[in-house]
């Protein structure tokens, strides 16, 4: 089994402002994509196979997505950072540091539930290889992994997802246009019913002279059929997929990752993280029992040396009256609520058949109901 | 000035479910309240008059409102009890107790934001007169007082409200239908630009044999005209009071008192007070900073005597695999959204002239907008 | 009844190190107290009587004590700050808003546990007097309260405390020596079998060009006789009060409110303020369930204003690594552990008979324990 | 490399009570250890070798300890549990899970600080054995992994631990006994300057019918050597190692396991894990910014299945008023503090050179300092 990248097959599917989906009132950036934040890069490997006999196991269709808030080594230049947890029932590693410290210092791993030892592996692997002084002069390093259940699309007991998988992610990571879907971490993700996984949104916040940009990437695999809700239209219950929702499917979740450039500190980004939900929430979900759902947040407005000289340490914070904290909210909200909706439009099928399950949003069908509730025909309207 | 009840004169409004408007799939209780769970009580005292001379005051629209969650001694057969922060810019009194006991042994009292203080009084007072032995040999006791800033529409410096609207609102307090809008600590309240205050609702969960009632009351003081969302209808954009929102008010806020007769224990109370946010980000939400957003949940499945024979400590709690507990999850959600509008439905002019705030959503306009964008004219639909 | 000050009349009694007891290894300020922090400043009100008959009470032993981060108007200048709760089971007001806005904007006030509405409302005069705005044009204002039951030596049952005593105590705040022991809100207090009350103590903690200053007031109220611990000389089993500590007194508490000079965010001061336990655990506390433990931490070396301009929200914070903060982490449990101490040696009889609770902790007799443990007969020793 | 046990080469050392050090009032269970609490078993793999030479790596000192609530299937019998961080200068997994349901399903794995992702791994392996629909129908599972880093003795960049140790660790793991000192996680690691490790101890508590056992396994990293504090007698001044203890050691840290068979629900045994720092205060620690300090607690008295019968969810909980919790909360801190010095009187050196670090603390010194301190010699005392 080798890591192979479903993204290039196939050409990009429109997202939801080429879909005519018009999600809140402010500006994304020019990718509309967390990438929008200036130096953060993504990167994904894609693990597909069918299977094998020796030592027999099922399809793999799962993989690695890795967000870094900066190109520079992450360990000497830590970025501040919040972790939110909107329902705990989720496996994750290196929250507890972020919460104390309010800062980050690997990039962030994205991967299936049961891999994140393997993820956390690969994030070590990468900080010694980095930082010859981890270990010896400089302390430990605090990985940051977070997950979601593929186990509906992937043979998840199998374990495919090694260290070397996190390697090369980060190796691949760029800035520009955010690949969305299937594809890394999101290869085997099922949202609202429908196949989910990688998608990406940003906002841009002018107040004044300054100009700052919000940025989420989430890993989608949440939500019930019926509850879903585009642009504020339901159409879970008009587009239903024809394969049912397991009753009780042991899985679901969505992590968000959220960049911005705004001089946010740890506590400040924790405001920002607890928005998220708002966004969620947009599209329908109710907070699922086993959907756990967490939020990273970074801004890239300050690095934090690993032993900082006082002066180092001067920092401007986020003015916390007046508007620009609320107009970041609502970009922290209209972000999430995007991302979701396009790793719905972006994620194709895997490959290989998976009994009804991972089937793509038919965005035809979708674009005809949101069309028709965004533009009634005339008759007569007071607006 | 005496307290004076402003629901005795005008004919009640016409609630969300009467104007066509159905908030999510689960069915209301009987008074569709939060007094649909069984023992629940709710008091107002309302505060209304046009301010006096010595000393100088303004305009009193204030008040209190009380949510009990059984008719006894509440010292003596305290109840499961979850407080949770969704903004924390807000006062309130109780918070940390709660989080550490998980109980709750007073009736919880909601006032505007100055008042806390009286309404803390009017707790221990009332604790005091009931229990002999507070304080001598029963130790002390733990008052709930939420609040929002009716500031907009009240002379909030003038304090008039005191210990005594307390006691009597707890006096008054009973079941059965709950008076909305502008009263008790609703009466100043400002939400979506309209005027807000008191609303409620509730759903039924049956699950096999078992039957079980979530209710919501919630003071609504939040939310920015243009964003109003009401039954998924964006009608924000349309439905603008005159008056300009002022750019940065200095108050907002939400509180919302959430009951179940499900056997929830704290831990699970808090779960289910974390999904309260979705059903706020629904109405349109999108958590400005100046919005204090709490929620006090509680269980009346299970009393916790004062001074408890271990027998009296065995009960059941809520099983967290199944479908019991999502269902509860969205019961939370829909109730709070309904609630929100119910506040925004019921609400009336309070009296006396406020320079263009505190109108009152206008409810025909609004029908015709909700009820275009659910029943769409007919041309053809491919569900 | 009118406020009266005990702290004339008596001189003040020697305290830990004029006892010759050394706590730590830090060195003190020049108060040894929590206004070495150059700006703080500290305010009493305290209540004594016999009682009244009409209407009937028992005797009053109770009072306010205030904290001042400094002597501007904190509303318009507010501090960096954190509240943390070592043990929830206490009354509290304004804490949500400090853990979400990491400052505090009014005097600190402690008080006895059933007037926290009337401290709360003493503090929003005096925010309302000093700014006319308030209320009006500059939303509303977090007052900060918090508490310990005297009830074993006072009527706490007839809330003698009213809103003028608060603003007495910010009147009478100042500078300099701390009056501690039966003073303010520590008059009814009673720790480890003992008289307790208000103690404080303060470390300087130079590094390199930088010095700062960690300073503690406490009100101490909590433990148990047997288990007091000084200097690490564990007194208890040998200082036992004559009247037997009642099996379970419902009441007890600590509250800790510790200031720094040193440029801590909310974050870090946080941090600062968990190390605070360490402190009461070496006197000999366990974490009783009924002593609630809170903790208010503040940084002076910053103002943050009301409505702050974008150049006013630049500012330095602890760098945390090397050893300044581990410095700065042993200063606060020093100084908690000492200011613990300080309260037990300066508390005196509170006038009249109280059924054999509230004697002072006789302070010859721990000299002699506390001298011999520390400088044990010499025969021969190693170090 | 395989791993190889120290223990089995070495005569056991006195443990602190066959030191005549007794620490606190309560009394221990029979082993004085965690596996007092009936079902509890601890196993361990300790890995020590000089390093090699393909690929180069550093001496191995270090290994895997785990700690199982019980012997059957954890993943189908949960038992509550609670995860509090003192620290947050650590890296763990499952915390969040653990504080959002209340429960553990997994042995609790304690290895080094870059083996976390191994451990995790190790869990899963075991759960997927286990457990065939685990991933299939029955959802996923939540590893709890902490850690120390014993990067002073272990070349802790080698990645020796790999998740077979976790295997073989619950494999081994037995009732009875605990073995001590470095072995284990306890391998390599450092306490107070001295070799520390894995330690333990218990208290049992009865009150009227009812008897509770309270034991803590502590994987003991931390502290300086000055600080040291044994049985209240302040030692660290006079037993100093030889070598110096570095400035700044990027390690340290204390991860506590604390087991009960007290029917304490997961708020409860979250107010017990919370007292374990009155525990390590005790033993001299600051809390040190480095020391990344992190309490698992479980209760034995329930468990929960992984899909309950209504009936199954029936349980009685704690009292909290009367003395059963304080008397817990004692046991919770005395415990807390002899595991800590088990740890350091039961270590051994590891093998092989260590440039003076990991000395064995000199435990007939130590007895005569306790000793003079415990009982002075006799001149004339009141006590």
């Amino acid at each position: 089994m080798s890591p192979s990248g479903l993204e290039t097959g196939s050409p990009r599917k429109p997202r939801a402002r080429e879909c005519g989906l018009r999600l809140g009132v402010l500006e994304p950036g020019p990718h509309n994509a967390i990438t929008d934040v200036p130096g953060v890069r993504v990167g994904h490997v894609t693990i597909v196979d069918g299977g094998c006999i020796d030592p027999p196991r099922g399809p793999a269709r799962t993989g690695v997505t890795v967000v870094l808030p900066h190109g520079d080594n992450l360990f000497r230049h830590k970025v501040p950072a919040a972790f939110h947890v909107i329902n705990g029932f989720g496996k994750a590693a290196g929250s507890t540091q972020v919460q104390e410290l309010g800062a980050i210092e690997t990039p962030i791993a994205l991967t299936n539930t049961l891999s994140v030892g393997a993820a956390f592996e690969g994030l070590v692997q990468h900080a010694l290889a980095t930082n010859p002084d981890i270990g010896v002069s400089a302390g430990t390093v605090n990985p940051i992994v977070a997950e979601c259940s593929d186990a509906r699309l992937n043979d998840i007991r199998a374990l495919v997802v090694r260290p070397a998988h996190v390697l090369k992610a980060i190796r691949d990571a760029e800035g520009g246009p955010v690949t969305e879907g299937s594809v890394g971490a999101g290869t085997g993700m099922i949202c609202y019913g429908w196949k989910g996984g990688i998608g990406s949104a940003s906002r841009t916040v002018g107040l004044g002279d300054e100009s700052y940009v919000v940025g989420v990437l989430t890993l989608a695999n949440f939500g019930r059929a019926r509850d879903l809700c585009i642009a504020g239209v339901p159409v879970g219950e008009s587009l239903r997929p024809a394969g049912r929702q397991p009753a009780h499917d042991g899985g679901g979740s969505c992590v968000v990752v959220l960049a911005t450039s705004a001089p946010a500190d740890s506590r400040q980004l924790g405001r920002l993280a607890r928005r998220v939900q708002n966004g969620l929430a947009r599209t329908g979900a109710f907070g699922d029992h086993g959907s756990g759902e967490y939020v990273i947040a970074f801004s890239t407005a300050r690095r934090i040396p690993h032993a900082p000289a006082a002066h180092e340490l001067a920092a401007t914070t986020l003015p916390e009256d007046g508007t620009l904290i609320d107009v970041l909210f609502r970009a922290v909200s209209e972000s999430a609520e995007e991302a979701v909706v396009n790793a719905l439009l972006s994620a194709e099928h895997v490959g290989i058949s998976s009994g009804g399950l991972g089937v793509p949003l038919p965005v035809d069908q979708l674009r005809e109901l949101t069309d028709r509730a965004q533009h009634p025909p005339q008759e007569s309207t007071g607006d």
